[in-house]
């Protein structure tokens, strides 16, 4: 008895995710674990294992059964139908590309990244532009490939590796609205700030061992599991690992708390997601993460809507009290709550608030257009950084660290990543609000501690879907409606002007 | 122009380096760091990765290559045809087993792993006897196929895993000649001790984190470079990583600060011997260690030889003091040294003193052979081990947490690995002493922590020769003869009857 097309593919499919997910944890660890002197050798396991599984998918044999198994799909379930068009989608991007050129971009990615770390603190842009030019020039090769190969434009093909099928006709006038609408909104809310108490941060210090004892018992409230994941510390905070162990970093601010909880319970959003995605359907593609915004609407879901939210503060505030030794009226629910809502333009994305965070992403997206393009060198790139900074914040960043040094993405090769940031924000909200629709106990049980209702409701929605549909398709099937930038606006204004 | 056979030989075992060291990190993490729920998903990664080794070994493709190569191997040079020997060897070893039987040793040595970790600390043997079964029988299925293929026994074809060419005829006149020897010799040094002052551990706490810092000192001292490599906390300590990224672990115990500290050294001997694997050579064959017994020698010798010496405790004394703050004649050399050359005779391994060791390795070496030979059966295994102590120490251990459950080897598969802890006993005596009469200069330079002198011979003689020569070669080469249980007598005799 010989296997069907579709059996053969599933195997050869896993093969693939269990190196994929190999080199996440090599990479979990190169973040978060390794030292220095250990660069090259990763950088040389990594490039192989990314290698072997661009071969996988890119054999003249895959192509062969994913046209005899599409041939035969009729005798497929709707989950397996939806597995092999994902399957046909990895098969478009790995063979629009030679071998060579994914090793190239593995190795050079890491090669540029590790400079990026030494040149980011010391605001070296020049240090590392030579490594990035480097890259970029292969990323470039990799987009034009993949724009033919997929039939979009350069830079959509890069975009939709993170988030398949978000094109420019979606993406722009999404980022229209939103630049038309956040300035005015912006000053609004400023005006309307001024003339109200500030939050004020509780005196420190607060010792990191302290923080991470508080960031453990939150991310426990909010259901992630120790016992299938780990919280770390590393530069620059992310999710990886796999849905049975699932690692998180942070870093600590030894003067501010409420920085780093924030930043677990966003990442512990990216982790739970992981965790909940469909155990039927582990290490084949439409078990997977649908996709970057998706991801980071779960992310955003957590931080922004319900754990900077009146009741969340509410069930922080004694927690923190406790394990952080603090009393006294900067530790109440109010004080801690008008922290978490300050708006306040800055150079850094990562700190920004959410409503100058669009801002943020939109200067990045026209600006890795531009260089995808190539209308801008990276000559120029510093100087259109700063120029575009200007014309949307009013400001200049002193430096390249506070400016186009900030950020991993373009130097470990991230380019068309971005956009999926601001795209998740507006799921978000809208996933936020059908949540609660269909279960109004949610905000009353988050100022319990308890996630359970709102976790359940994302689990049967979102987390269990897998790939199954497209983001698409996901959030109208989830919230009645298509995606609606109105309801991320409306967020804003009751949250900012109304609250 | 095409490369020759040797050529593409290299560049195909390279790449199957490339993914042992990604699974060696991938281990590590698993024994330092993964939280258990992880372990369904790491096995697989690590089953994956070592098929995927096994097939580039094993392809029909690389036998041809190795004909053609060996037919030109008159135009290589001497490190060239080291590398292709090795290559062959590597190819014996890989094809006389098929593909299925690497994947399912793989998955049921990390599942037994799993269940052994549970089963030691409750000291319940049952426990894991099934998977130990199902383990042990896909060993023996190993062991006779490539007995075959090597045409060694098949106990011998485990050991030469680990150690080429560690034949019985080789082991067992070793073991004979110490197990004539050590009986009588531990009576006299129990005599001769009880007579005398005993050593006395300092009173604690020991916090883990100073013993941290105390142990880092001393392998910065020893030559450890923290840019190529990490000191982190498991429960069975090891080596692994890379050269350039060297991950060694320990255990604390916060009443007794001088076990760990031997622990790290040890380990730290591990790592230097790695660190100093030839650059030249690095991702082939013959850039790895030599095998077993020459790295379990280069712990040894820092652990047991250089740094148990009256020397060496000059050194250690101030920086504990400095670090533990301690002070008062608990704390001075001459105790600290009559801790780290007591006797006694005990029922855990790794808790043994060089005396007492090699009757562990004998224990478990009988016992091992017999359930390769199916002479012994795993209900019968706990048994036989009390049996086996009772007949070389006079006592029965309590349990089966300090008797059969207390060594992961079995129950990782590791079945052949214990009798190079006592060849390597042997070789670190004869290099260590090799290596002060060459350099007369070492033993006043490790009074001042100067381990620059013993390490300098060490990389010439042994580290960087890689896989070069035999290890009867090796040792020949470094010590001017042959491999000679007579130095490590005279040794034993030295520290503990006339010093």
């Amino acid at each position: 008895m010989s296997d069907s097309a579709y059996d053969r593919l599933e195997a050869r499919f896993r093969r693939r995710e269990v190196l994929a997910e190999a080199g996440g944890l090599l990479h979990w660890d190169m973040s978060a674990m390794m030292p220095a002197g250990g660069a090259a050798a990763r950088a040389e396991q990594l490039a192989t294992l990314d290698l072997l599984g661009h071969e996988l998918v890119a054999a003249p044999e895959t192509g062969d059964l994913l046209e005899q198994a599409e041939a035969e799909a009729a005798g497929l379930d709707g989950w397996q139908r939806a597995n092999l068009r994902e399957m046909r989608r990895d098969w478009r991007h790995a063979t629009a590309l030679e071998g060579s050129l994914v090793e190239a971009l593995s190795r050079a990615g890491r090669r540029c990244e590790m400079a990026w770390r030494a040149a980011r603190p010391a605001g070296d842009y020049e240090a590392v532009r030579p490594l990035l030019a480097e890259l970029l020039s292969l990323v470039r090769r990799k987009a034009e490939a993949k724009a033919e190969s997929l039939g979009l434009s350069p830079y959509e093909a890069l975009v939709d590796e993170y988030e398949a099928g978000l094109t420019l006709d979606r993406i722009d006038p999404l980022f229209d609205d939103l630049a038309g609408f956040l300035p005015d909104f912006l000053g609004g809310v400023l005006e309307r700030q001024a003339g109200r108490p500030q939050g004020e941060l509780p005196p420190g210090p607060f010792p990191a061992a302290r923080q991470k004892r508080l960031a453990e018992r939150l991310m426990a409230a909010v259901g992630f599991e120790f016992d299938h994941g780990r919280l770390d510390t590393s530069a620059h905070p992310f999710c990886g690992g796999v849905p049975e162990d699932v690692r998180i970093t942070t870093r600590y601010d030894e003067s501010d708390f409420a920085s780093a909880m924030m930043g677990v319970l966003h990442e512990t959003g990216h982790a739970l997601y992981e965790r909940g995605l469909p155990a039927a359907w582990r290490l084949q593609p439409v078990g997977r993460a649908r996709g970057m915004a998706l991801h980071e609407s779960q992310s955003l879901l957590m931080e922004m809507q319900a754990c900077r939210s009146r009741e969340f503060a509410g069930f922080l505030a004694p927690l923190a009290r406790e394990e952080l030794g603090g009393s006294g009226p900067l530790w109440e629910p109010d004080n801690l709550l008008r922290l978490y809502h300050r708006v306040e333009p800055g150079f850094i994305r990562v700190e920004a608030d959410e409503v100058t965070y669009p801002a943020h992403v939109i200067l990045r997206y026209r600006l890795e257009r531009a260089l995808i393009a190539d209308d801008l060198s990276l000559e120029e790139l510093p100087g259109a950084w700063n120029e575009g900074f200007r014309q949307l914040f009013g400001s200049v960043p002193p430096d390249d660290r506070l400016g186009c040094l900030q950020d991993i993405h373009w130097y470990d090769g991230g380019f068309g990543y971005f956009p999926t940031y601001t795209v998740g924000a507006v799921i978000a909200a809208q996933l936020f609000e059908a949540a609660r629709r269909d279960r109004p106990e949610i905000p009353a049980a988050i100022g319990q501690g308890d996630f359970a209702p709102l976790l359940g409701w994302l689990r049967e929605k979102v987390h269990g879907q897998g790939s199954r549909w497209s983001t698409t398709e996901l959030v109208e099937q989830a919230t009645g409606r298509p995606l609606d930038p109105a309801v991320f606006k409306a967020h804003l204004k009751a949250r900012y002007l109304d609250d």
